[in-house]
């Protein structure tokens, strides 16, 4: 039995050459060594390298603190924060608490979590604050500047909310700013007002901040065990630093996804049987489609929800055009399960699954849908998960982030900026000047 | 002032001839021909063209006292159905409600609505068997056949609870089958309980079918008014098949998105800045990828929510491979609105914003957002809806599925059948004998 989780690939090998194979692994080595020691481009935000081994005890115990506040006087937390800033937190706590609906349901009841600032919306910020209702709430607001459009101005509207609730001075005692220590617009409101501080440090960037206090704090607030997440993700680190590239996961994905692409696969799809798993794949889609899609190249990320989406993209799965390569993740000791029932009369022909576990089902659904894939000429990598605690969580994240440095160093590029991404801030701020 | 809603096409025109243009639009008025007189591939599915046109008072009334009943009785639907099953209605009551979260709040207070048989995850099952908790339930099961897998284990799930809560002979009363009038297992089970039955025509292909039974009595239940959701798309039936191929938005889109995937544009993105828009891209995912994704060649569909996908696969929209095509999605008189808070000290530096709608940032930002692709070498459609009522919906979605059969068969398939869905699904059932 293995411990944290296992990468098989041979059903993605069966698509390329050995020797390609070895060449695109050596390229991951150097990716590797490039890495870490900090002499590849954008090294100045490779901070993440070493997170889960510099967090200690009294990092934690201060965010869990906090984190403890907030559970005794509030049954809803508001999480205002874009991107990196809630991606991951958001894909944490459905994994842990086994749901798909985004923080609604968190493990061993605390506070809803519920994500705001991720548009411009107002259809939807009126949404969020009709479901909170009467119940208290606080608000975690996680930003480098305070000044990004959307969380700029969800932060407005919840700031008023709670102010209006509780009055300014108890307000400021529910506002938690998770920010970098900075001369920048929400620091410097936070250190006006007396707003709760946490620091992300300023050597990571947001889509690789998940193991920082922006992740942690809210995964905390759901009732996570941060510790555990990040001793998983200590030891994942040790994993990839050290191992021969041909034992070590990170370096086997990120050449072998390269090398895919290289042969014409553009897309990668991560799919899962399990609906939780499926918040863990838009943070997925961020970290590797924001560092790799540069300079008229990368891979165009995309999940599908199994088996839902095998009633809809499926068929061009089967079918399509042959540019994809899928990654499946699946759970060996699920967060919970269920007995199939039994019936009178058998009427779907199904009574044969009677008395099976539904994780007996899942596991032989997704062997099917891998042979199926396969079959139809779509070479498929499977990740297989011990268990959903947050150590095994902690080793996924930070497998899937080195993987992400070293497959983006393979392609040749920075994948540790986004200047795209500033096309389309500067073009909405220049027309926000005249409405 | 448009009715309804419009389709924009220069930023996409721009990108090609207009030579090449003249020549799809040509295509898209014969694939009209042959589709309207069923003289096309997959003739025997074309159904849904006249449906809303055949649906009368009678009909309604029907699914209206049926949704009545258990809007009196019940404050939790559970909607067990896959793929055209489940993603149509999903997608109406989304959109309808103005929130992202999947039924959980519906229009005006009604019954909470479930979506479940959508995987084959024990964690999934469990998680909205605790959601109903204490709350009075009823089953909408939605199945041509009721021997699917995921539907069908669901069934027995939720059966059993439903059972073992209110007796048999109770439950019974709180079972709505929508199927078809076949000899299939639901079917016949349906009779043989006294199941409350709903049937969809033998014409009408699950990704299809959100305008019969199959979608309108969820949109029911959860209060949609489903009169003017037909009235809607009967409205744009009449322009489908009566505007000239230059006026009609079915036949543009249909040709100009074949054109774009014949000069290398490999993916659709249906983008979409408010969040409660995001449902009807999984239902166009499926009605899209399903139909076209076929004989190694169909466009792939994506969706993207905006603004977070912007901080994700936003980089690559930008700056990755030059295979996309984006259709984005506006709403001109949202569902709801807000406005901007001020503050004291512009801490953010947004002041200039306060006393605004959000509704004209989000314009704004639609339209900033568009250009930024469109200078990325991205053609970029655009579809404005009048508002978020039944009857724009309406237009909406048989505009969808009208230009999705003249989409195929201007690809030169048939968009009606789905082989490539049942490889995994002869696979799966295999192995199942062994487990």
């Amino acid at each position: 039995m293995f411990k944290g989780f296992k990468l098989d690939i041979k059903n993605a090998l069966s698509f390329v050459e050995e020797g390609e194979y070895t060449e695109y692994l050596k390229k991951a080595e150097e990716a590797r060594t490039a890495l870490v020691r900090g002499e590849g481009p954008g090294r100045e935000l490779t901070g993440w390298v070493d997170l889960p081994h510099i967090t200690d005890r009294e990092q934690l115990d201060r965010i869990m603190s906090l984190a403890d506040k907030v559970r005794k006087d509030s049954e809803v937390l508001i999480v205002i924060g874009i991107g990196g800033s809630s991606l991951g937190s958001r894909a944490a706590i459905s994994f842990l608490s086994g749901t798909a609906d985004d923080g609604h349901r968190t493990k061993g009841g605390g506070p809803r979590i519920l994500f705001a600032g991720n548009d411009l919306s107002g259809t939807s910020a009126k949404a969020i604050a009709e479901s909170i209702g009467d119940a208290d709430f606080s608000l975690a607001v996680i930003s480098k500047s305070g000044t990004t459009l959307e969380p700029a101005l969800s932060f407005r509207v919840f700031k008023k909310l709670l102010e209006d609730r509780y009055g300014k001075d108890d307000a400021a005692k529910r506002i938690y700013c998770i920010t970098e220590d900075n001369d920048k617009a929400l620091h410097r409101k936070a250190l006006k007002e007396g707003y709760h501080l946490l620091y992300v440090p300023k050597e990571i960037g947001g889509r690789y901040s998940v193991l920082s206090p922006a992740g942690l704090f809210p995964v905390a607030v759901a009732g996570g065990d941060i510790e555990e997440l990040i001793k998983g993700a200590e030891e994942e680190r040790i994993n990839c630093l050290d191992l021969d590239p041909d034992k070590d996961p990170a370096l086997m994905y990120a050449a072998l996804r390269q090398l895919l692409y290289h042969k014409g696969r553009k897309l990668e799809m991560f799919s899962s049987f399990e609906p939780c798993i499926m918040c863990l794949g838009e943070w997925w889609k961020q970290l590797y489609g924001e560092s790799e899609g540069k300079g008229g190249k990368g891979i165009f990320p995309v999940t599908a929800m199994l088996s839902r989406d095998l009633h809809s993209i499926g068929q061009y799965i089967q079918d399509g055009e042959r540019i994809l390569f899928e990654t499946i993740l699946g759970v060996e000791n699920t967060a919970s399960d269920m007995v199939i029932p039994e019936t009178e009369d058998d009427f779907d022909g199904n009574e044969y699954l009677a008395g099976k576990l539904y994780s007996d089902i899942n596991r032989t659904a997704r062997q099917a849908t891998i042979a199926a894939h396969v079959k139809g000429d779509v070479p498929c990598m499977e990740i297989i998960l011990e268990d959903q605690t947050e150590h095994t969580l902690g080793r996924l994240i930070y497998f899937y982030e080195f993987a992400c440095g070293i497959s983006g160093y393979i392609q040749g590029i920075n994948p540790f900026d986004q200047p795209g991404v500033d096309e389309y801030k500067k073009n909405i701020y220049e027309r926000l000047r005249d409405i």
